[in-house]
């Protein structure tokens, strides 16, 4: 089927503008299919649209909304081999990595489909009147979550599936009860206008008001600025590089109104290999790591960037047996030029800093945008002094650092900016001998592992994909998992209300039957004898 | 006793300035104390404190968090007499008032006390191994909230208690185990300085790390934005003006780090008026009015500024009584030179506005900064088109806006700004007739009233002191209530990790008995079955 280029402005396909890019396929070096940018006016009827849409959207049920979010995995896969090959075409990535993101793209949209079909993701707390207490009455007080309005989500580069158009921002955005306005990646148009369809289609096959979804093509200094700055919107999505991210944060705090933006910029992901470790297992870890660094091209927010041990004989063999494994694996194409490019000049910047060695790299190729797998080693003390090499160096390449002993270690942590995740490799009856050090790597993330690789984010009620700055903006929230939700809501209470004017969340005898806390009492029962109101 | 006048350091008081403010009785319109404002040195000795303080703090037991805020309680109560007489001075409150916010505040920090030492706050959340699953294993992950890090809390006026330098904003994020500084409030700098003790008391005595609380007297735009602009601080509370909480909120957004400033910069907390209730009860609706506008002055962010109804006879007698009402209050004096002034102007450029009618308002009398009760009334068609008139004015001021029928009502609600709350005073039966009214009200604001008055936030688990910008500039956070802890803390996730290496929230057996949700079900159980890690 040809691709049509346009921007799908809820239930309508519109492309007034005679400016147009290419798709391209960065293995075959070539354009693809035309795209038309959006007008000014598509992207004000697209707001428009979805500031309607939300006036009846917010209300729909958990299981009315759960519908639509099972029919959108169902048009997915319904898209067939045509996703799968437009997705790697546009991506370079290999076929079994796509069908995969696929597979998880709706696994997230129907674990979301059951969180708001049970429905007690709303936090619903309910305090009872007393109308006797002294000195004052106690009012009765009834809050949940509810949603918050129209949501922008900038699609990923590297998630073509999982972090772009029907992704976790947009399945979390939804099932919360807001409308969602994509901003299509530039990397994956086409891919882009399916999966756009896709949802489009499951909006109408669900009754979903026209203007509950949009996908815009455009430039993020653009098409991205006007949408952040705009009042309809309430919140913003972002998965992508520090700059871009952070442009869209000052944007909308700058605001007249400011509103939040859930910026996940990634980082350098700091693995902590302590001695008794090394000193039993060293080559397997390096073998290891040699396949964490390297997965996807290295292209995943939490690929391990820096890698941190004492100094000694054992981290020069993890080092040496690193730098083999390293030389061995094949380079790949990388997402797009852009991309290629900034890997290729952090890579050199980082090689030419004082101290830092080159410990191993794969044999450069024929071909295009390849990532070139490569690992460098550097000293505690130069890497204390130099910040320039705490910076992530987006791609397959991997820092490490050698200590002298275990206090530096802890200063080299504790030096490094916030991270989505960190690492211990260590025996388990050394833990105690190096407490400070993991209290240190957990202070410093979101997530904390111990003995695995970062790469591979579990979507699930635990996942916390979200560190403090400037791994995410916001590290109090998380883009992966079932609290992802909780991005795209607010408390709102009901006070002295009458049970029938409640939402049925709220309501004494619990027709949905959720999860409560009751007067401080966590309850999926009934609120209990008379209810004063 | 003689009030020293000094900063509160950790444990230590110094005041090496020569710069110094003294604080004032409103009342009787005189200075009273002399206070040393805080030295560039002395702050950056409070941050040092706070950032040591922290390492240790971070990781002690809820049990010993409750110990500690039980303990204020006491000593702020062992303060007797001395402090009621001194925030009565320094605010002009009435006694019984300053006795019931001691009250409040001492509930509040054992609330909070309870909250922790029971433990479930946390949010704990787990997820066990399945090293079979397919395609991929899973691991095992565990997920619960810590502290962020040094938090700065900024006193507010018109709670010279309980949002103050013991207040909410201090108990909830001492509780979730970061170290406070206090920026003093210049309208009760003795009151401060009594409290500020009182909590040192009670972290010495409980042992507490040297530099878990200090207190700093300065301006805000000196020691306020120096504080909010430091590196070590991680989140600020602030209760007070628009511009103030605003010029806090730029700052910290501009940050080379942002972080989150959670201001509540108060509201005009609508009152709709449905006819059904004025026919049966306009009189008595009139008379609660009149104290609920009047209570404390008007000095209350939730005081009901605006009130609206559709124009009729049941109106206007509405609108009558409520003259009547207000013209029989006397005015008294509020808190302080610059609230009395603004509240002046404020009122007096309301009433120049096209349209507005004074409908009634007390006697003007002798005295220092009286506040005079004040009630006007104007169109909707002349509410829509004036901006001006969407503008709080702090104080017992109000303003009626009678709308032509049901339609333009909504459209007065919409057109006002986000709320801290919204009333609905109508006849149940009558609520059907009017959703969509009901829906706008609720829709602007964190907490809608049925039948009741805003004023008296009840603090307990259900409540949302907070609602859409800008009467916060973070509506997804309440101020008040136990959940304010949540402004405070951040998800930390623990993978793979060994049980003894793990948080007692989240060992398997749960030796804490918190509840918990174990692969997706809520539970105070240990972690059943065989646990892979």
């Amino acid at each position: 089927m040809a691709l049509h280029g346009k921007n799908r402005i809820g239930f309508e396909l519109l492309a007034a503008s005679e400016e147009f890019v290419h798709s391209y396929d960065p293995k075959a070096g070539k354009a693809l299919d035309k795209f038309y940018l959006a007008t000014e006016d598509e992207v004000a009827l697209a707001l428009d649209k979805a500031a309607q849409a939300f006036d009846s959207y917010r209300y729909y049920s958990g299981k009315r909304k759960a519908e639509f979010l099972e029919a959108i995995a169902d048009e997915i896969l319904a898209l067939g081999d045509e996703l799968i090959e437009t997705a790697m075409k546009e991506s370079g990535l290999p076929e079994g990595r796509i069908i995969g993101e696929r597979g998880r793209t709706m696994g997230q949209l129907r674990l979301f489909a059951q969180l708001v079909s049970e429905g007690s993701w709303v936090d619903a707390t309910i305090e009872t009147a007393q109308p006797d207490r002294q000195p004052l009455p106690k009012p009765d007080i009834r809050k949940m979550l509810c949603p918050v309005g129209p949501v922008v989500v900038f699609a990923a580069s590297n998630f073509p599936l999982a972090f772009s158009t029907a992704g976790g921002d947009t399945a979390s955005a939804l099932a919360a009860g807001n409308p969602v306005i994509v901003k299509a990646h530039m990397s994956h148009l086409g891919t882009n206008e399916l999966i756009a369809g896709a949802i489009s289609q499951a909006a109408e096959k669900t009754g979903m008001p026209d203007g509950v979804f949009s996908s815009l093509n455009g430039r993020g200094s653009s098409l991205g600025q006007a949408l952040v700055k705009h009042p309809v919107v309430k919140s913003v999505g972002f998965t992508g590089s520090f700059n871009g991210g952070m442009a869209l944060y000052r944007a909308a705090a700058q605001r007249e109104e400011p509103i939040p933006v859930f910026a996940e910029m990634g980082s350098v992901n700091p693995v902590v290999l302590l001695p008794g470790k090394l000193k039993k297992v060293a080559e397997e870890v390096a073998k290891q790591y040699a396949g964490s660094i390297t997965l996807g091209v290295g292209q995943f927010c939490t690929n391990p960037g820096l890698i941190l041990g004492i100094a000694g004989d054992e981290m020069d063999t993890f080092i040496r047996v690193l730098g083999k494994e390293i030389q061995a694996i094949a380079p790949a194409t990388m997402l797009n030029e852009a991309i290629h490019k900034s890997y290729q000049e952090g890579k050199k910047k980082m090689l030419e800093q004082k101290g830092v060695q080159l410990a191993g790299a794969a044999k450069d190729e024929e071909g295009n945008f390849l990532g070139v797998p490569t690992v460098a080693r550097v000293s505690g003390a130069d890497f204390l002094s130099n910040p320039g090499l705490h910076e992530e160096v987006f791609g397959p390449f991997s820092l490490v650092v050698t200590c002298s002993g275990k206090e530096e270690l802890r200063e080299v942590i504790l030096s490094v900016k916030g991270q989505l995740t960190s690492t211990i490799m260590a025996e388990e009856n050394e833990l105690s001998d190096y407490q400070e050090i993991v209290y240190a790597a957990a202070n410093i993330a979101g997530r904390v592992i111990f003995n695995g690789v970062p790469t591979g984010v579990e979507v699930c009620h635990a996942m916390q994909h979200g560190g403090p700055f400037p791994a995410s903006t916001d590290g109090r929230f998380t883009s992966v998992g079932t609290d992802a939700i909780r991005r795209f809501a607010r408390p709102l209470a009901y006070q002295g209300f009458p049970e029938d004017a409640l939402p049925d969340e709220l309501k004494s005898n619990n027709p949905l039957g959720i999860w409560r806390k009751v007067n401080g009492e966590l309850t999926r029962e009934a609120v209990a004898g008379e209810v004063y109101i």
